[in-house]
This record gives structure tokens, sequence and C-alpha cells, in this order.
């Protein structure tokens, strides 16, 4: 049987929302769209793997087009087969993606490659039949478990937002099944976001936990000074208080906050998320962990994150990525994960989940569908279909 | 009098050299070079600053066309004014260029904006009428030295290569001037690279020292093995022995490696420079940074590199910047760094020195010429003006 790349396509698409965190202003906002066309049939259809980029992170267009793509599709088809001969081996694509790049740089590029990867990881669920979930908890000896904690991310800074809008947002979260929310904070004073944390809690009371997100934004006085006011609640987790580099700041922070803290979403290889384990005082019983393969070179790269967390001691259990997209979800079913981000208002129609998939209980059931599952959810794979088309 | 940016243009160039190192291989490596047009006239002429990313890393066009020349573009010129209003601010430029991106993942936009960044200083030396180094000098109530230390690196792995080869080529740099060489080890084995590095230092003998690169290809094991084999021989340093962000590699290669060693080429961002000096036990007294500017987001960036350095009681003297451009010569002249590298016979027209310029003693002098110097070397500013014509 034949397996080959036959072609490469991209495509960079606005997911631009009307909103806002501490550190920018998603209006302009791009994703890339790939599609990884194959020669195989499954079920009288040609199989075509797809992959986007997440979102808080530019589209790749260039990159994709001027380097990577070319590398696939000029290898020998031979020497991106797994031992079967039968289908691709995504860790021999990876290779050939990442072949005269240098070390170190972990930007952009790793959103490049992980866009692909992701199409890849889906081509390949399909030519064995399967879904991804599925064929990650064989491939790696676990049981796979369908159900998935989700939370619900949002609470952006709204122009013109006033509390009671926070407010209402966070109940609609609620109606919809979540049990945890997040917030922003950092976008506002001290004392403007302490208000909206009570006026979150006091909405939720204890039909959920709250979530809060700096998005990097504090310097060390004022991640210890919200460290300080936040210790007052009792949250769900703090989340990115400092710069994602500065893991002097987030270690500090460990003597100011006893209660979990959250990073990893602006850290792009396996290389940075073992500098963060190393130096950054993250707490293994309590803390999390919110790498996203999209944007960090892929699931191969992921899998060797997990590799440097189990070395140090810490279960996949602890992760929680960022991004609120499929990918992460068959991770999360298949190996293990701690849950996925969730974003029910935005980024449509990437993020989400397969039409008819229901939160209960701030969890989600994945359906066994073929390779990720974009199919199931019909407004994003209209998207995926008209660029393979 | 106006001061507008009318124009940004980009071309990706081969820059390609038949060369591999211990990490990839040169054929397909290209370089974007930027020329910033400006609607002012000096000298009856048009003022263009131009940049290029240095080597080592691929052109930027994608990014640069697509992201960034279009918010310096899009901004009121006024907003990128210094006080006086007859210059452009780079700081200025460089926050626009830096509007709406996240922090952390600091690879190929660092090297967009690094080689926008660098026409900008080219074009603001240019209005103010002076060489660019003595602009830094002056703002930073420096003395300029227009003497800079540079040293010859090559020693690559050329295809059928043999150390008469190698030593012809190192006795063809001192033949230039130049008192410090650099190889490559780490593309062949142990063994064969002390072979290599006998081989030299027979041929160089007094006349001048031995640097040698492992271009981030071992891991701790090995490191610790070559750094036991090289404590053999006096060299002048032993650079980038691990993965460049394998801080607590570096840190441990200090037990077995008592002489200088250099790293920093792969770091691109003053947080990750700061990682490695709070992490990778890097000694003050006789290792040398090489963070390249024209990676790294810049001039703007590599001040606040300083700054940390400054702050961890670092001397800029300890800096000799990777990619041998004469962006870097200007930093070295105008603030004190320790020196430049530089490729005599390799990524022209673009490294190297104006023409005319020779390299006496290991140190050259630079001309004073307005801007960075590229009208100084007529292959270099043809490609430059035909950008911009």
């Amino acid at each position: 049987m034949s397996v080959r790349i036959v072609d490469i396509r991209e495509i960079t698409k606005p997911i631009s929302s009307p909103i806002r965190n501490a550190y920018i202003d998603f209006t302009k906002m791009t994703t890339s769209l790939v599609a990884v066309v194959t020669d195989v049939v499954r079920d009288g259809r040609r199989v075509v793997g797809y992959g986007f980029n997440s979102n808080g992170r530019y589209g790749q267009g260039g990159l994709i087009r001027e380097r990577f793509a070319s590398r696939l599709l000029e290898a020998d088809p031979k020497t991106l087969l797994d031992a079967s001969g039968d289908n691709i081996d995504p860790d021999k694509a990876w290779a050939v993606l990442m072949s005269n790049e240098k070390p170190g740089g972990h930007g952009e590029r790793s959103v490049a490659v992980g866009t692909i990867d992701m199409a890849i990881w889906d081509a390949v669920a399909k030519i064995a039949g399967k879904p991804l979930f599925r064929l990650l908890a064989e491939r790696h000896n676990r049981k796979a478990d369908p159900r998935v904690f989700v939370y619900a991310a949002g609470g952006y800074y709204y122009p013109g937002k006033d509390n009671s809008a926070l407010r209402a947002e966070m109940r609609g979260y609620l109606d919809r099944g979540y049990n945890v929310v997040k917030m922003k904070i950092g976008g506002a004073s001290l004392a403007e976001d302490r208000a909206r944390i009570e006026a979150v809690l006091k909405e939720i009371g204890s039909q959920a936990q709250l979530a809060v997100d700096a998005n990097g934004r504090f310097d060390l006085e004022t991640a210890i000074a919200y460290a300080k006011m936040l210790r007052d609640y009792p949250l769900f987790w703090y989340e990115e208080a400092g710069d994602p580099l500065d893991y002097h700041l987030q270690a500090s922070l460990a003597e100011f906050y006893p209660g979990p803290m959250a990073t990893g979403e602006n850290l792009f290889s396996h290389h940075d998320a073992r500098n963060l384990i190393r130096y950054g005082g993250m707490r293994p019983d309590r803390d999390w962990l919110q790498f996203d393969c999209a944007l960090s070179y892929g699931l191969c790269e992921y899998l060797r994150t997990l590799d440097v967390l189990k070395t140090h001691g810490w279960s996949p259990s602890r992760c929680i990525p960022h991004g609120g997209h499929q990918m992460s979800l068959n991770i999360a079913a298949g190996l293990g994960l701690g849950g996925n981000e969730s974003y029910p208002d935005l980024f449509q129609p990437y993020g989400g989940f397969p039409d008819g998939v229901r939160v209960e209980s701030g969890h989600i059931t994945m359906p066994d569908l073929p390779g990720i599952g974009f199919e199931g959810k019909a407004d994003l794979y209209r998207e995926m279909k008209a660029l393979a088309a």
C-alpha cells in the first residue's frame, strides 16, 4: 500500500475577537489552517489530516510555505513510514521538518511545526481508522479515558464591560455545565481586580471554582502584591503571574502564595519546559502546567516534554494545556492529562468540541471519531474541507 | 523638518556556503535584506537605513511582510520621533513593532525585528550624520574606541577536507592579520577532533590562539568528555558545548573545564540572556557572551541585555557577538564590547568590513562612515541599493 503525503496546504485565517488580555488585544489575531493531503483512501475518501495553531500566536503562513512544507514534500516518502510501512511515522516526519534547524530560538517555527504535526497525527489516526486518543493510549500501553475535565476560560476586559456583564458571562458558563471558570487579571488596578474577583465568586458561589490569569504581565513586586490579595480567596489557580521566562519570579512567588499556580502556555519546547521545572519552583502536588502542543512543535515534542516531567517526578495529570483545541483533548483522553482549556464563546469555529458534545459536571466525553475528530464539528470542518478541496 | 518612514522593503537572499557545522548544513541558508526608506535627505540623497539578519537563522520575509513592516508604516509618524522631533526614536519604533506580541517565544520574530531594528539604527545615525558607533558612545556617555578586536571563524567540516587543508585555512587567517582563529568540533569523533586541534595548534604556534565551537551538539556526558580532552590545550575558548537552553549542562561543565567558555548566540532575548547568567554558571572573569543583536530583536533589546549583565556584575567587555556583521562592530566600538566575530571567507557580501579596512594584530579600525557603514563595502552596498531603488 502506498502512503504518501501528496500536498500540504496552508491558509491564514482571522481568529479575531473583540477582547484584550493584560498583554495584547485580539482584533488582529490570525491562525494557520493546514491540510496534509495523502494518497490513502479510507471509507471511499482520500485521507486528509488537518491542523491549526491554537490561538494567541499568529498564523505561520510564511514559514510553512517558505520553509517547512517543502521539506516534507521533497522527502523520499519511504523515509517517512513506520516499521509496518502502512502508515506515516510522525517522529520521522518531525525529524524531516526540523532538518537544518539550529537549536534554541523556540518561537514562531514552533507554531509552524506544531500545526503541521497536528495535521500529520490527524492523518495517522485516520489511516489507522481510530480516534487519536485511542491510538495514543494503545501506543503508550494506557487505558484511554474519554471523559476529560474542561474549564471555561473567559472574563476578558471587554470594552465598556462592567462587573454585572462579567457575572452574567460566568453564570452562562455554569449554565452550560462548567464547574471551573477563569477570568483575566492584571488589565486593571489591583483594587478593581479584587472587586471583579469578589463579584464573580459571589455569582458562582459553591457551584464552581475560579481561576485567574495575569498573562505574564507582572513584575516581581506586583506579582507578590497580587499573591497577597489572591490568597484571601479559594482560587482554582493563579496563572502566569510574570514573564514566562522569569523562572526566578515564579519560584519567589511560591513563598507568598500557598495555593495552586499555573503556567507554561508561552514555553514552546521541552527545553523551556525543563527549565521551568528545574528553576521555577513549581510544586508537583498542586501546580499546573499549560504547555500547548500546537504552539510548541506538536505532539512529537510534547511527548518529550512529558518525558521531562516524568524524570522530574511530575504526573501527566498535572498538565491542563492552553488553547482549547481538540488535539489536546485527544492527548488528555489518551495519555492521562488533567484536562483541557475551553473558550465557550471565543475563537470559533476553531476551538471547542464536536457537535453534540456537552459539558456535564465540568467534563466532556470524547466521541469515537477517526483522527482528531474535526469532522464532527460542522462549522470547523467546512473551513477545513474548503482548504483541501 | 519631516522625518517619516515612507517604505520598508524586504528581499530574502541566499547566504549559502558549502559548509556544515556540527548541527546543520548551510547550503540552503538565507538572509533577509531590509531597507527602511525615509523622507529625509542628507548630502542630496534620500536617507535609507539597511539591515540584514546576520547568518545561521533563515530570512524572515514572511514575518516582516505579513506582520511587522505594516505596524511601522501604519503608525502615526509623530509617535516614532525622539524628543527633538528631528530623528526617529528607535525605542519608540521598537515598541510599535512589538505591539500585540505576547511574551515568550523568542525565535524567528526576534530575527525579523532585529533586522528592521538594524535598518532603523542605520537610518537614525545617518540622519544624525554620524557613524553609529560614535552616536552610541555619545548617548551612553562613553568614549568611542574605533579599534575593535576581531577573530577569524572558520574550520568547518568541508566535504573531503583533511587536516592539511584545515591548516592552510588557518594559516590564511594569520596571513590576513588575525591572532585568534576558531574551528568547529563535534562533527567528528573526539579522537578526530583532537587530531584536528593538534594540527591547527602546530600550524599557528605562538602566532595565534585557537577557539573551538561545538554548536550546541553535545549532551552532558559528551560535553564533559570533550572538556577533559580540551583542557590539555591552551584554548581561547570552548564554545556552545550543549543545547543553548541547557543551563544546567553549562553550569556543570565549569567543574571540568577551568579555561574560558563561550555561549549565547542562540539566545534571542534579554530574558534568555538573564537565564544564562542566573543559571548557567558562567564566570565573569573569563567566560564570553555571544548574543547577536541581529537575531535577538536588535540593538534596543541588546541594550536591555547589557543592563542585565551590568546588574549581575558583568562588563560589556565580556561580550564578543556572533555574526560578523558591521552592526556589532559599531556596538563594540561605541559601547565597549570585547570584540566581534568575523568570517573571512564566508557569508559574502554580508559579513566583513568596509573596503580598505585591514586586520592588524587581530584588530580593525572603524572608518568614520555615517550610519553602520554599509556604504563603505561596495559589494554589499550594491545589493542594498538595488533593494531601495
